[in-house]
């Protein structure tokens, strides 16, 4: 079994310019943080785009349900900004059945000492594993079904929106 | 639901003493794991033991399995060294039913930097919510049932006995 | 001897909000980074401000002349942004003599993993030590009399101005 | 003006074999802590050794003083284990004259993230650039010269022999 890990920016790829003092987006570190959880799952990494995912348009949603869609995976890890994962896990669930679809995210970039990236990827791939098809988002080291969760903004956490 | 995590030492847990320049246990370093992972689980921390899982003794074992056996909940998370995780495993399975009891650890402390200790506790807290009954390790991203892993010590992973 | 250090701000003490997503001030790292480096200097932090070098204002740089040249101290070291250091050096020293000041910063905010903070505090309170009365940049592992460095931004190194 | 680098291990060069489960030598740190500080000085980095200073035997500390009274650099860091560090140092004085040598280490390993060996080098480049001939140690940012220091082995710190 193969999972497909397509990244799509967000805050877990941020890094620091240091000649510009800003914050930019270069490689993505989702192989360093597979290499240091020692992960021994069979992983196909694929870089979709590097976007804040405020900036993200119908046509890059578009890209990433096409993605998820048109892969041969059954489950796929999505990493993607926090602020509209909510919004793109709508759009996947209106479009893909059958796959177990899981994104996440960090509230940290990974390469700043203090990410909760590691934590949240090491998650998102369990969770893929055995959950069964549908689309969830992972965050807080907990699992939401897509159209139960939203983002907590002044706490910057995800929570369900109905009672549990 | 609440989960209950069980510490017992091992690596995960080991600090570098800076007068005596060796590694020793201090105090547990999972509050720090799940609160760097923005962790939002209802999580019930238990300090067993902090040893070195190849110095555990049956008697040692008991007592873990008793805390298993006897907690409230049906979640039950083991932070273990890696050297005798599947020992441990198979003494808690021959003793406890009808809960998901998941074993991790880490191959570098989490106190130092390159350590998969966070990746591992995503994992594991991941999995403790979504497989049925049972006893499994988590490591390496991914499950094993108790009675098919083995750690491969040349390698420093965990595989499976069978062929899957 | 007691070694005064005066806090102004930038990158060096930069951090990630995580709700916003930005880069902000909040309390300075000094005493942390004098922790991580086993510092037993003597040394009186003084929090002056916290901005950005670039913001900068006359005012502001009246008051760090003022906190130079009012300490009892006669050795102080100041952190400060980088990309004007130059021109607060260029303050203190047309306004202070007999004591050994030292300006430096950080290209990567102390917070995050791959900052040079600890390595330039370490630096600069090693030369307020033993250079004689005047006013220095002290980065990248060296040292400059106020009146022959300059910043290239297209490297984010300092370097002098005239051959040496 | 080049500075020779002079690596002989201890607690700085450490790593964690996480195959082994134990503290061991691998590769040297040094060029990662110079990067890490964006070091800009001319310095020729020689690895004599890898050991901790508790092992070095007369033969050992020969071949250090060698390579101090050797090199064609006036300016000698010598990273070293902290336990010995003012025996070799002692060595290093009785046969070396018109150099500026400067010997640090670390209390906890550079490859840890709590290490100070990142100010410690910063802070032994500094003092090599600016004290006069002699032999020195450089630690916890402080300069010592060889017969006036010792290692308080209950605090972790070193500390001057005579009252200053």
């Amino acid at each position: 079994m193969t999972i497909r890990v397509v990244v799509t920016g967000g805050t877990f790829d941020k890094q620091y310019n240091e000649l510009a003092g800003t914050l930019t987006f270069g490689e993505t570190h989702v192989e360093q943080v597979l290499e240091r959880g020692r992960c021994r799952l069979d992983v196909a990494v694929q870089v979709l785009m590097m976007k804040d995912s405020l900036e993200l348009q119908d046509a890059d949603r578009a890209r990433i349900v096409a993605a998820v869609r048109g892969c041969a995976e059954s489950q796929v890890v999505i990493t993607h900004g926090t602020d509209t994962m909510v919004e793109t896990a709508r759009a996947i669930a209106s479009a893909v059945t059958g796959k177990t679809v899981v994104l996440t995210g960090a509230m940290v970039p990974f390469a700043f000492g203090s990410s909760d990236g590691l934590f949240n990827l090491g998650s998102a791939l369990s969770f893929a594993q055995v959950l069964p098809a549908g689309v969830y988002v992972a965050m807080n080291g907990r699992w939401f079904a897509w159209d139960d969760v939203r983002k907590n903004r002044e706490l910057g956490v995800f929570e369900a929106i109905r009672t549990r």
